[in-house]
């Protein structure tokens, strides 16, 4: 009997991997750590940065502001290592779950994440607090 | 002294909340589970979805399929209570830590998180493997 997927079916069902990009090529990677499931990052994948993370085991990012194929860590020595790649129900958004080298780091401003602040309400509108005052 | 931030300093620093939307009034939204931190689902707030978000302490996104505004939960009961609305160093990402309503499930399949699959190598490409095979 023929694989629906591999025939067509709908994406939330099977084995077929289709990754949907969008209509700039780019698909949308959540990165967690995988030994406390900490969010550290979000950043997109073009199709060749998704194929080198495949291949390689080691995380590649399209960087939208430089325009080119970036593979993390390659400066600043934060390699992101696969543990498992992970996509949601339709598709178009990936979930890498990464053990990181160097300092542990993932976020530019030198922090491990890059969710380090909070959305406050108050008299004159919402604002942002620092999740961890010391960061 | 003037609040560097207030004044136009870089978004990744300080206390002004100034999210930063698509070209198509969007801004990505990870929506993790208060409890475990698990990632539920990945969708999108366009500056209504945000407000209310904040205002009500009730997730709304913007579904792109349907153009409306959508708030989790109306339908199926998996209300998404926020506990905290974090946003990363430049501000176009937004992270929702949140207690769900309902049977707990955040999928439109019916699955507690749209992560349900893991990509896979194999001769003949990359499949899709069912994380937990009896869900």
């Amino acid at each position: 009997m023929a694989d629906p997927a591999a025939s067509g079916g709908p994406p939330e069902e099977g084995s077929a991997f289709r990754p949907r990009f969008s209509a700039e090529g780019l698909i949308t990677c959540v990165t967690v750590d995988d030994g406390d499931g900490a969010v550290l990052m979000v950043a997109h994948m073009n199709a060749e940065a998704l194929a080198r993370t495949l291949e390689t085991r080691v995380v590649h990012y399209w960087s939208r502001s430089r325009g080119s194929l970036w593979r993390k860590g390659d400066t600043s020595g934060q390699i992101q290592s696969l543990v498992e790649l992970e996509v949601d129900c339709d598709q178009d958004v990936v979930l890498a779950r990464v053990r990181v080298g160097g300092d542990g780091g993932a976020c530019h401003t030198g922090r491990r994440s890059c969710f380090y602040r909070r959305v406050e309400s108050g008299p004159e509108g919402p604002h942002l607090v620092y999740v961890d005052p010391s960061a």
